[in-house]
């Protein structure tokens, strides 16, 4: 390097020294030069790692044992924002102890190589982020555990001498709660779903009844899901009453907060989620409302060591006992998955750059602009709420073209029925926007606003509320 | 953009027209420079893409009903390599036509937004290309479309009115056939594993034997699990005569061909998996012998609308049928998970970049280097290989020291069951190469080579050969 691109990279640095992640694209607009500054600096630091992969002399591995690597990394999530200068280190730090798998001296493994071609590939599926939700599987270790709690010799027998199992979910809860019932050999129609009221919450009395009635059929209760925010209504369950119908009755109780489990993250709102603290199991899902890209979920299990009882199949070919280093930070054999793709770095040095501090200001803001958009589609004309005061980040509403506004009821239902699919359907051409679309039970489709991209602005919510009149006024 | 900078982005592109995938990192190791061109290449049209998505007069979304897109996009894959300016122009396509989730008016998810912070840690995640392998979901779909293809009402109403269900595998295949079995609730006790030969392929005849004895115990089989390409020894079951068995006993035939599919692709070597084409199931990895960036995990199932029937929940408030396009193209309730990573897009991409001949060649010439290490090992002092043949890529060996060599059977076995973790401890502190290890039955820990990364050379296997041997001979 000649001297005055030295001099250019520590410019660069003395000014990525100063910057936050709130000083870039999305956050900030008007902070092209920055993010590009950023994004390229880290490039460099991932073509510098490509360049030393591909030279043979380069170590293959720059071995430390688990407990060295964590003195020496400072993996903390900081209470403030780290600065860009700070999380390009951070990635500096973490590619100095990777095991170079692209290495043409690793052996180790059935897969091998970098190829570059297909690592393009994924930066691209990275950038462009398509194809949601996913905490099915989370779901999925939830039941697993549960089952296996209660009835561990099920994992060698099979279900031959397991009593008629049932579960309990909110009839709202994501539909991965019956997969789970389905693949694990419960059975769908075992999985009972329990009635929510107007808001959309689980009604714990009918909890009681509907697992009373199971036991006097001769089924053993096992296993409740809470929703710690519906999928639809952004509803949460009153885990606190659910988890006393739990204990009383010795079933496992997993919250299902793949979407609101992020509300944590809020002082001024974690409120909503009250009692998730005594739940067996939570599943959270960090590409929701903290916007990890896709996709990005756990299964939080509070009994220790059970992942590993219920999922390891002791493979010593796989996970040798005798390795130079403390194999208890192994963690393969817990996973239902063998090999897995890495879904936590990018959360890590996300939560790093915003610290505690970024991140619930971020959910605060969130629940300002919901509470901005509802306040104003209250008051504008043709716009009607599913839920006068949604409590979270779903506002539901149809849009009720003037020509249906004084239709009677049966008529209006079944034109409104129509009106929200037409309108996505010429949203969809325009370009102009995109929001979701369901019915629910006996109401007509109606429209599911979700407010999670910290970019939006109140302007964006502005243009919504007028691109919805415009494409459905004269429907 | 100024002239002299238009210039330069045309000499550019003529310039990577005439370039191919062999032209850069890692097949040619003096190819620096047109590798970093092509990736910066990349990544502008990259930064491009975030640059619009943040502009909020961008269109979220450039409909088109997919019969359009198949129309304008060209997805077939090209017998001939193609060039990397081809590649670049098919990425730009591609962008073209994303929904862009990162808009900030897009709403129509939960998770929405593109925080950048998180998707350089996903860059970084792809580049490093760490934790594997990975088929193990593959397995559990096939396991539990069998099941549901066998036993449909058991979605519904769960194990209790299943006969006794028995499971077959190889017992050299992987551990996420039992871990499927616990799972879905059979148990791992009735998952029966099926002696191999000495080259570590099943014997049909034993096969055979465990069914009829687990019909006379008052089973009933209904899936047996060949392995194509076994982690170990690299075996491939004699599919043939196991599809044989399975028909004659009504039983669902799978292949576990993660490791092993690849080598279809090689006209010279793909009889290696004759029988392939009778299975109902093949589990296949692309990230192992294929070199895609992990993971990439397919599970081919040959019974037309069989996964949609065993996993659909008609979750109607995420799968709407009143869609203004055309919904048999959605895939959504198919999957056992709900959302799911793009974990085909870098296939694709690579797969045009090579051609069907590009990855012939790569194959061949894997098959060919372990063909050069089995040759050189059997003529090296100290090395004795545990197979005389090995018929893949795995060639699995012992290093015995000086020391070692004279002494009796028993003394030799317990010190050779140390060799191999001591060599690999010195050998990941030096970080000059590494290689797996294993016991096996009553073989003490030997070596497993690996040879499925294309950039590795005939030089490189010499080295690896040399530095066994410095790092074990005194043992």
């Amino acid at each position: 390097m000649n001297t005055s691109e030295n001099r250019m990279i520590e410019e660069n640095q003395k000014l990525m020294e100063n910057k936050f992640y709130n000083d870039i694209l999305p956050l900030n607009r008007s902070g092209w030069l920055t993010t590009e500054m950023f994004i390229k600096a880290v490039v460099d630091l991932l073509l510098e790692f490509i360049k030393e992969t591909n030279n043979p002399n380069t170590k293959v591995i720059n071995f430390h044992h688990p407990t060295e690597l964590i003195a020496k990394l400072d993996l903390r999530i900081p209470i403030n924002p780290t600065s860009l200068q700070k999380v390009i280190e951070d990635c500096k730090e973490v590619l100095k102890y990777q095991v170079r798998t692209g290495h043409p001296r690793f052996f180790n493994q059935l897969s091998t190589g970098l190829d570059l071609i297909s690592m393009i590939g994924e930066w691209l599926t990275a950038t462009v982020n398509t194809n949601i939700p996913g905490g099915a599987i989370s779901n999925l270790y939830a039941v697993n555990a549960a089952r296996h709690y209660m009835f561990p010799r099920c994992k060698a027998i099979g279900m031959v001498e397991t009593p008629n199992l049932a579960m309990f979910t909110s009839e709202d809860s994501h539909y991965s709660i019956r997969g789970a019932a389905a693949l694990v050999g419960i059975g769908v129609d075992n999985c009972f779903p329990i009635p929510v009221d107007e808001k959309g919450k689980m009604i714990p009395s009918k909890l009681e009844e509907e697992v009373i009635l199971a036991k006097k059929n001769g089924y053993v209760p096992f296993f409740v899901c809470a929703v710690g925010g519906t999928t639809v209504y952004g509803a949460f369950d009153p885990i606190n009453e659910i988890a006393n119908i739990c204990k009383k009755y010795r079933m496992w109780l997993h919250v299902d907060a793949a979407w609101g489990g992020g509300i944590l993250l809020s002082k001024k709102h974690r409120h909503l989620a009250n009692g998730i603290e005594k739940a067996d199991s939570v599943t959270w899902n960090p590409h929701k409302l903290m916007g990890a890209l896709l996709q990005c979920s756990a299964c939080l299990i509070c009994h220790e060591g059970l992942l590993f009882q219920c999922n390891q199949m002791c493979a010593d070919y796989l996970f040798q006992q005798d390795k130079p280093y403390d194999v208890s930070y192994d963690s393969g054999d817990k996973a239902i998955q063998c090999g897995r793709h890495n879904d936590v770095f990018k959360l890590w040095i996300m939560w790093r750059a915003k610290g505690m501090n970024g991140f619930e200001q971020q959910v605060n803001r969130l629940m300002e602009l919901a509470k901005y958009f509802t306040e104003k589609i209250k008051k504008t004309p043709g716009y009607e709420l599913i839920m006068e005061n949604p409590e979270f980040l779903n506002i539901c509403f149809w849009y009720v073209p003037k020509n249906v506004r004084h239709l009677e009821s049966t008529e209006k239902k079944a034109r409104l029925d129509k009106v929200a699919p037409k309108i996505k359907a010429k949203m969809m051409s325009s370009g102009s926007t995109m929001v979701g679309y369901q019915p629910d039970k006996d109401k007509p489709n109606f429209f599911r606003m979700i407010i999670s991209n910290p970019a939006t602005t109140y302007e964006d919510l502005d243009f919504f509320i007028e691109e919805i009149i415009r494409l459905g006024e004269s429907l």
